[in-house]
């Protein structure tokens, strides 16, 4: 689905697009001025009452490494979990098609119902998460009444599985209470998947946490040339930038990451996914009509 | 449902409210007066005998932060797993309403009560993990001879589940026993929400593990000065400062994750969690009255 | 359940109960001997050959930091898991309780009998597991013929299932199948618990892997003063105390939260669980007697 | 499976294929060649304004270690979910035949059909993650009809599920609902080993995080022999080299184990998977014909 | 079960027994005496051009380090999933059997086939994990003709299975479907365990890895007396030999937990795991006659 930019370790080294290094390039433009600055005024430093070694230094830059470290993982922990929850998405929404093919009697109408649900549920959750607008989306796959009920709603995907509900309860006659339960698990599946998007969406990792981050990476970067120009003078300005990059490229990183579902670089490609299960499901139920696949930009980047 | 506060990284640098800082800065103030003693005292240091060098700061330094870094993940951890538990408990409420409504005969008298069984058992758990006064609350949704089992009862959310039992044991003869287990097992996933809860307030992580690192975080901050001093004379302070913050923060950070039921900054906004659950029943069960939307304060907080 | 020591953070650093200072205090004076031994001896020193700097003692210290780092991580998983198949014990034995009381005909004596099972098998459990003897506890739940079969037993606990499960089949006439299987997978999840709970309590962490990092943690100590004194003179002692009271501390603690089941100040209270769980079935069995409720002792400790 | 090269300690230093060394050993020439350049530069260094000491690569060289530790134990962690799916489908597979061997009336035709449908599906999925073409391996396994369908399907292995279940469709008379779920059951699972590798393979994780770290590596490394050159002289390419060696073997390793379904020397062997499954399942269905059993080649690697 | 060496810390120190210590000894002193070696030409060292400084091994040891932590817990994540899936054995064993004897007429004949059955594919796990010999043991537990199948197939202990599943399809006239499915659900659960312990016994971890590490190890002992040499001197082969073994044991350790079902010190016990689960289910069971319980060697080992 996404393809890679060059795999040459050589190449790779002048990749542009989709980098974190052209998003921070200003910040470390302001460090490399700061750094330049730092040695022109060096002749004045001592008088400045200005004394900074790299030993402790040394001690911090371990201990943000570590922290950085951990916040990383947490906020790759919430993208990773954000795709698997998706993952289980793909999984139900299939499955749930296909037992009800098995199960209930060929109606292709009433079928064709269903997949226009599951495929309005897709696309509501990824609008919903992303804080878009509903209505030009869902009026291709939802009728009139439903699309009324939908958007008067406090939390519209969860309408849509009601609607759902509905759905299998007008075809219960047709089904033991043993099949009934076992797609009803299904649509309970989603619900899970709603409240586990929500979940993620609605609680960012604790503020302070990243804030204190934040705060310690920048000071970090800021002290880092009055430290290092009296032993390396001129090199300054390229160690104190190729320093900061390694710690302001992790931080802003770890930032695009705690919100997976946003529209940034790195964020899961919801568009995508949805288009997805779109092209399966109507394969699926042997519909004529299967949107075009989605494909990545020339920046290899996926929506 | 949380708005955060500014995102562009500059004026990230300058929030205020809700940040660790805020609460520290006693300390960290008392970090600089002890810095600029040291610096005062110099002269007569060596004849005191206090010969300090960073070498040693360095190894502790490190050992550290390697400590608080596994500190913090397991106090997040934590926090984490209250999130999901209170995650489940959205599933399964919503579950719960949505199956009952599909299997029961349309009783909307019935439903209602229901409803209101699953949102005092809500409020009920958010306020016996936070030590309030449940009476004022519960009898918003229960009954008088409801209201008086639960005062009386040593755990009165276990009360409220087995009055919900009850209830679903009333209405058994119209369900075959499979549907009849698929709404009972809803309410064994309560069960569990509230153990895991229980478990989560009950059994903070082994007290002489976050003892031995905030005394090894606080007596290294106050050795600190002596070891930077013969270095870094005058800009001794603000460097102190800096590093004391960032260990004193990451452990004030993690003692108040350790405990994600309270009511500081940092912990989880169970008010709004319930509110919201709240809101979706009624909405699900097709009622007028509604609560009122809980809104973050000005200080991007929620409760 | 348990009572937290001073919260502030002044108070804390002086708390001396339960804290593992009080039990390596031994070691650290050893320790603060041999650094005052090594600065009388200093002026020999060269001559008897021993060089030593802190270089290669960074390097030690760096790696014993992150090898420890991992032992407590695993150490502390242990103790979580073994909280959490207890939180699973929790929630099984109310479930049991909750699901027999609503399936089956009411007949208190009964389901009395049945409480009392659950009630020994969680005592049952916790005297296994800290080896104490199990006759003068149990014979206050099981009747004379069950006591006869549990003591006999290689395997008490299970022994208890067994009689449960007998108890279950005892009544499986009133049952559909369904039902039936519903209570009994409550019995496999309590056989789930026990062959968790012998799992932790058997299969310590590889032993030369704590052996390895004692050892290690140990003779860093012991070297540690003769590498600061010539840098540091006279503050040895203290910085050699404080730097070992460090890693000692940790590794002291990681053998304690190894055995989470034993009885030292951080292991899990059983006992309160036990009492806890006992309480609340008779409540939800609505027995007038109820054991009095377990409250820690004046250092904060339940056991 | 995997036969193991030389366990004793010291000839395994010297092992060469598979092993990464055979792969960067270019870029270490490099490495090498611009170490002995510096040397010789050496006595016009000063005169270039270049001063570098190791000061700041100590910082750097930590925050790179921790950063890179974490990026491994990311892409590890995709290897070993790719290898647990896999399992999942060696359980599924087993099973799916096994209950179907107990509850379908003896037909050796009809369970000959659906051990193809199994191991076209296993192979389907292998060829599908390696991106080979299907035609000349599935036709041996599916009838021709089901050959059109799945080749023209945009989703060749949810096809053939498609199948698999209408197989069992067929056969719905002859079984009660609870065990027709029970089959439908496995089926679900394989469309969960379906989603969970189809996750695996088009959700990288995020691009400019292995950027990140990967130019950090390569500039450090090329910064590496400046900085050493002044102390160690002489040895510094052996040096520069070892540290290089350490480094770029690790985020090379990396690359490899972030895509664990391709044919490079350390991914998953899926042919002798995919083999595996075949003997098994023949065998279980007595069928006497049998694929032989796939074997690692001389440099112990199987495909 | 395992019993644990002495407990004091000081007489920990000293235990040799099933340590690292004693099998890494030889490399050790190999150690020490190329130090030796190295003091001894000290004098001509600056003249053979070799000059190293500990600064990079100070980068170089703190990588490794972080490196051996990951490596360190991959292995000891497979050692403990290891004992986590034998422990699911210990489960379904027992559980099998229970229900076994509540659900199934009393036929004491049969259910100690069933035991047998059981106990013959715990006994052929463990064998076919440690590439042991099937026959002498296995013919103990099955009769003839189900010894023929075991030993002519391709996966002995899946054909158990399969043996075992034939068994409860014999005794499915007495059984209604759900309770027939509840006890096939526990085989399905064994076959699990089985396709649980393949996995980790043949997808070791990346080999590129473990050589990866390995040569680090190695190479960076190997050069370490060269930089200690000029700053310590005399002290040098203790140093040398003590960061070594901090280094070395660890990476042989995690050799050791790679393999856990191997019979080195501190794989998993399985025998004495086996004779438990054997002695468990003929106790239930209550057949006369146990096999004795195994007891740990006189160095605390248990096979």
């Amino acid at each position: 689905m996404i393809v890679r930019p060059p795999q040459h370790w050589f190449a790779r080294l002048f990749v542009w697009h989709g980098s974190v290094l052209a998003k921070i390039s200003t910040r470390l433009l302001l460090n490399f001025l700061l750094s330049v600055t730092v040695i022109f005024f060096l002749p004045w430093y001592e008088a400045l009452g200005i004394k900074l070694t790299t030993a402790p230094f040394s001690i911090l830059g371990v201990a943000i490494a570590i922290f950085l470290g951990f916040r990383n993982s947490t906020c790759f922990a919430r993208f990773n979990e954000a795709r698997l929850i998706w993952g289980q998405l793909v999984i139900h929404c299939r499955s749930l098609l296909r037992t009800a093919r098995t199960l209930l009697p060929d109606n292709a109408q009433e079928l064709h119902h269903l997949v226009n649900l599951e495929v309005a549920f897709c696309h509501c959750l990824r609008l919903t998460l992303r804080r878009r607008k509903l209505d030009n989306v869902l009026d291709r796959y939802l009728t009139r009444s439903e699309m009324a009920r939908v958007m008067n709603s406090n939390s519209p995907c969860n309408t849509i599985l009601l609607i759902m509900g509905e759905w299998l309860a007008a075809r219960r006659n047709g089904l033991s209470d043993i099949l009934f339960q076992t797609l009803d698990q299904h649509i309970n599946q989603l619900a899970a998947v709603l409240a586990g998007c929500e979940r993620i969406a609605n609680t960012p990792p604790p503020f302070a946490y990243s804030l204190m981050l934040h705060r310690t990476v920048y000071c970090f970067c800021i002290m880092l040339p009055f430290a290092l120009v009296t032993d390396l003078h001129f090199m300054t300005p390229f160690v104190s930038v190729f320093i900061s990059y390694t710690f302001i490229a992790l931080d802003t990183l770890a930032e695009e990451l705690e919100d997976p579902f946003g529209t940034e670089d790195n964020d899961l490609p919801l568009d995508a996914l949805c288009n997805n299960i779109e092209i399966d499901l109507r394969e699926m139920n042997e519909e004529a009509q299967k949107p075009a696949k989605l494909l990545p930009n020339r920046h290899y980047q996926l929506t």
